[in-house]
């Protein structure tokens, strides 16, 4: 027995229409005007957007992070996904430097089994260049259904990795179809600068981004991208934090290059003075790359628009002020990086891009749903709604509005970068391969559904 | 009585998908893997795409020239479209200098009634920039169902306007929903440097080239770009031939403005040394802007892959070399200029886009169909395939060759500038508003078919 | 008898070094590091640079705008000029179209001689392209003395003239050694916004600046630097305003053209908040192109610093603000465009550039001085610190400190648009062709001292 | 007793004029139109050019390079630059990971001193990033005389050091008056391909080339440029091989950056089909960056024209095909990198500059002469003709000419990439602190007559 969604206005990356649809046995199987309703349970989309469940292109969950491990693990952090109106996430599993990847990945989907709410897919970060390591991506893409593989430029002594293992990723992807992704910030400048300013005695949460200026991104991207031209393969970089990260982008893409650039909702609608929030909630926005000054927030918006960024992920990683956040009281390189936005990307995304005007519900889920599907090999199983397609389906009321709060969200941590912002739009239901799991503010899913997702191979041409 | 298309694959600008079609009272009225036929005709698609019915956003038929006319008429010239697998087309009315915009567009309605196999809708050029002008625009975008307006930036003494018309214009379609189109070459210099050859004695038609260098086309492409970005005004420019006009382009979009570019199938496979062929048979390809350096068509080709070309137009211009083209035997500026396309110019970009490997049959459609419509105020009625939109499906065959030539295609003209290429892929049948219209070589449809389609207002955001 | 410039530092655009300077028959005869005196006149140089005279290329003298005339003539303007430290001047020739370029000029002269105090050459506006006007260039290169020719590509319906007559100066001047000098402002787009801020009753002079946008100076400075890439001809862009221009500058040198680019005083100390000074004051800073935002000026003197502009000009063109700027009470577009800046040029470059550690003194020579001399026709006579060039002689004091002001100014002009400024620097004595014209604040040259100075063939390897 | 150098014409960067030279105790005393001979020795200038002596800013003498030595040490390879024309060379001291700064000048003092017959400063090079080596670096400009230290991105495992090592001393030398040079290929990425050309068997000179993509130049110059925007340090590109390195530099200075390039005239007359020279002659052209495709020799020229080049050294590095190039005969990476150019440097740029029309001869002087001493400290000492510099003089013969050949040549080496090359142009005199060096074809000077120069600090402003 399928579900009727009635009455509503299909949106995909292309077409608007009024239609119903049918889900059945986790399928969309049939769309028409009106469809017969039954035997069917239905569901009333009247007033509303029948769009693809989102896709999270760039999540850390359950991530350990300088002595400490992200406050949402792969159940608290899927509700809030869920809730958000996103149905497929695709999460970083990190190598450590001498293990395998397939290593890795086992652990990763260790943590996510059992208690996902949506399906999932896995990134595998490369942590070093050795043989063994770069042999084993074929095997990962052919076999283990991971498609994508990120390089850091950044976190010295850490996670970053020379140029000599990204260009061997490079080739090894180009050539047996995967997708590198790539943090773009000069770890090096950013180690001595860091130092610099600790030496200096300069604490508060702002030097976090005084000690990574833009140029690092800038010039981190342009390299990352020459790199990917030399060994003639593609390239996604995430987090675009700036306009000059993604002026780079455009200029790859201008000589014809498949470069794809992804950015936050963060870089959106936080700004560099958010950093000087007093009692410390300054911490809340310390991520990497850091939160650039307001005029990029419209410049990126206008590349969103102008799909020279093609991607919206939420980089969601959540920790709390109060017990994690709170290590770096006394000196700001010891704040864990990031922020709980995985609940409200698409909010954001359809608040300052859809109703400011600058975009339709198609780029909307363009960018937000059907090219993360693309990019990363879920497509057209996901991203779209398309008979034969899963039933992953937002069913989005753009008139009702919410304020968001760190009070009221329902991901597990204490504070949302995007507190007090008001919302117009919103999910009505969310489905999973056919199973209810919200219905406004309710989660109506159930732990463990979710189920790991198989990437095909990365095809440059499929954007 | 509906006509199921049954079995094959399902493509538009974002989907791939297995399904059936119903089209039924001229719609598109269910989509479903597998629909039962009872009672409806069925054609076979299986091995083929089903995918929207080519839109030609850019033809001349019936138009005078340099005292002749165009070889196509709109039945020839719409039945050589509908064989190619299009099922609209766009058209440019000639506003003449003092006469009226409504004047104008009830000729060129004269022109295409009761003559079209296929639908169409018109462009409006504008000669000058009096009040008078300016003031119709409104009312034709508002009343008359036309919302583009294309000025000259060349054709010096005939078609050509100066920047004060080009911004009045621009200003007039930003505030009222119309979109400018722009012929982008500095008419001036080309003045200029073509008497100079006419008085040194450069007769052939390679001078014809010579005498327009592609600096030209890059002046005035960052010219125009430039009037829009003041005007904040969005902006199309035609038959983009060179990389330098490309690249103007990228940089507009590069810095957030709405800018759309249109290449042209003769741009992406014939080059300079085409000029150089004897007997004559240069003048062929005597077409403005001119056919450039064979390095170029690489370039443009991955622009179109790329997204930072938007639009795929034929530029139709039918002259017979027999008793048109030779009206410039001795004097290459006298030649006619134009060339026919409109059949070929979803063959062309097949066979160099898809089977060259550089893009999908989702940007094929996109491309050639899905953006010209959204750009042009067509859709979602016409240039997708979902439920609600018009029957008009071309269901292609990817796996049939041909070969093309003058001695066999269906348009009014002696020649073709593609004579001799060999193309994989080619319609099997082709449906306008649920009428077959074409199947294989043989022509299915019916004079006067064809009506006139409205433009919705144009809306930047929505492509 | 000479004189001896005794115990200062001479300073060229390339050199610095302790040495004294005889003064012989109106030229440079010997230089050394400590020439004996016997017999000739001696200044003491000790603490000051002895530099080439300044050399202003840019200047309105004796100038009819709107139903005016300037305030100063060739004496007052001149006077002005040498107690700054300028000893020769190039001051533009107006072209009335369908005049001759030869009456034109002869109309100058007699403005000109008998009254200029310092020497002096012409530049030709061009004001129309006829081919008598064309067929003139030539002769007036090789037999009049003047090797320079500016075009306007903006005030519609006055000076403005079309692409064809830019395109064929060029041309002209590449093939018989001339240098094309632009105004590049966008005049037609101008025209219209000028228009629509009349109608809708907008006064005041700072929309004067807001009817003028930026992109108008951007796109015309891009047009005239592709028009002389296509002529194969070098191109002089006058009074460089803003960043936009000046990159375009920047680009085109990068691709190898020889594109040179001078700014003005006015450019690097002024802003567009000057326009908005009460009591009309703001229409001191009426001119054009317009001020830009403050962030421009910053840009400006990297450009210089960087070499990437060349020249630094004072277009002096003054009015009083009582009987001749008050023209524009009521209407900003009745403002008679200019400002006296003929006095200060060589103090506010010193302030800013030297003094504000951006340049050297050799770099200071360069722009002010040498180049100026090299582009248009006076080097080696003018220009320059060498045994046989012209003994004209600026023996400045960067030790001594004054305060610009219109009281105090030697202009014949009630305004000054650098009021108030204190400039560190200033000239001790001034030499034109050994004839001492000004010591500290007096003037002690005399009336028609000046003569008309012939300039060579432009040579574009020359810088 | 001093010398007259009569009947010349006097040229520096900025001047050209008739005059005699008096050079007296190492200097030069007097400059005059005629100038007494009495008690002087005279040398007949006439139909000359009398210039400064040539300043090499770039050579590696007595250089230990992969298990050999350069074929010229100080004695031979400074007496093939004074024959040449050149006066002074900045050679590089190689510092080696762990030894000290100072050990490594004395080191270089060591090989210098008693065999020089010109004079001569040093560069030093960075080998590692230790707190010891970044605070020597102050105390060499302070008290050691040197202002420049040279860091590199290529030579893996050898020479390369990290982005930190390369920022550090940015901003050491920003701060102290340094200037950092900078070997502009990223080392990662060579390596990866070199290892795979390697693998693949591939063994020819030509491989060189190929495994050393022009992308890697474009990459890391972008790199160094915008660390030393984030350093705020001025930065000199040594050795720019490339229309996109030379590129990258022009995008630095339009954006007001103290970048400076410098190229070679390997680079201007030598192409990748040199590398295909039968018999392994190719190897003769194994330098790095290595030799480009054709087209980029004009960009580089027109670049040098337009003053986005700055400085023109020659890179000499000396190998003998004969038991030295050889080592590489069966793998391409074995062969010693470098060629012997000192002797023909300034040959070279006036035969393609000068002579070929793209530059005046005060440019020429400019680029090979007075630049380099501007930037390396030794200006005015050195790199002009001025009263009170030092009496490194060269007359200079534009209209004898001479053919290039290793059997003429005065390097102590057995091969010349420019064998066969006509020349119009040579010294007819060379002085060295007035010391005659060269007279024509003969060597005049004596051994261990250059001493040390020690270099001012850097000042961006000064060129």
């Amino acid at each position: 027995m399928g579900t009727v969604v009635a009455g509503g206005t299909i949106v995909t990356a292309t077409d608007t229409y009024r239609a119903d649809l049918l889900l059945e046995d986790q399928k969309i199987a049939l769309i028409g005007e009106t469809l017969p309703t039954g035997g069917h349970g239905v569901v009333d989309a009247s007033g509303c957007y029948v769009m693809p469940g989102g896709i999270d292109p760039h999540t850390h969950l359950d991530m350990p992070f300088g002595g400490t491990v992200t406050a949402d693990d792969f159940e608290t952090g899927t509700r809030g996904a869920a809730l958000g109106g996103t149905t497929t996430i695709v999460d970083f599993a990190l190598h450590t430097r001498g293990d395998s990847l397939h290593n890795t990945l086992a652990t990763w989907h260790a943590k996510a089994a059992g208690k996902a709410v949506i399906d999932y897919g896995f990134h595998l970060t490369i942590a070093d260049g050795r043989d063994e390591t770069m042999a084993e991506i074929p095997r990962i893409i052919a076999e283990q259904g991971v498609n994508s593989f990120k390089v850091f430029m950044a976190y010295k002594h850490v996670l970053q990795v020379d140029d000599e293992t990204i260009f061997k990723t490079l080739q090894q992807c180009a050539k047996h179809g995967g997708l590198v992704q790539v943090h773009a910030e000069n770890g090096d400048v950013i180690e001595v600068i860091t130092k610099q300013a600790r030496d200096a005695g300069l604490t508060e949460p702002k030097w976090h981004a005084l000690t990574r200026p833009v140029e690092c991104e800038g010039e981190a991207t342009h390299r990352a991208i020459r790199l990917a031209e030399i060994a003639n393969a593609p390239l996604y970089v995430v987090h675009v934090s700036s306009a000059m990260a993604a002026d780079a982008i455009s200029d790859g893409r201008k000589r014809g290059l498949a470069i794809y650039g992804e950015t936050c909702p963060q870089y959106l609608v936080c700004d560099f003075s958010d950093y000087e929030r007093p009692n410390f909630e300054g911490a809340k926005y310390v991520l990497s790359p850091p939160i650039r000054d307001k005029w990029n927030q419209g410049v990126l918006l206008r590349k969103l628009k102008n799909m020279e960024l093609h991607s919206f992920g939420s980089d969601h990683c959540s920790f709390n002020l109060c017990g994690q956040k709170e290590l770096g009281k006394d000196d700001f390189s010891k704040i864990p990086n990031g922020a709980p936005t995985i609940e409200d990307r698409l909010a954001i995304l359809w608040e300052v891009g859809v109703n400011g005007g600058l975009m339709g519900p198609n780029q909307f889920v363009a960018l937000s749903s059907t090219n993360p599907a693309k990019l990363f090999g879920l497509f057209p199983r996901k991203g779209t709604i398309a008979v034969g397609s899963d039933a992953d389906v937002l069913v989005w009321d753009p008139n009702t509005a919410r304020t968001i709060s760190a009070k009221t969200h329902h991901m597990n941590v204490d504070n949302n970068v995007f507190e007090g912002m008001k919302i117009t739009g919103r999910p009505r239901f969310v489905f999973s391969r056919g199973l209810k799991v919200a219905e406004g503010d309710t989660f109506t899913g159930r732990k463990g559904h979710g189920t790991f997702q198989r990437a095909a191979k990365f095809f440059p041409v499929q954007l």
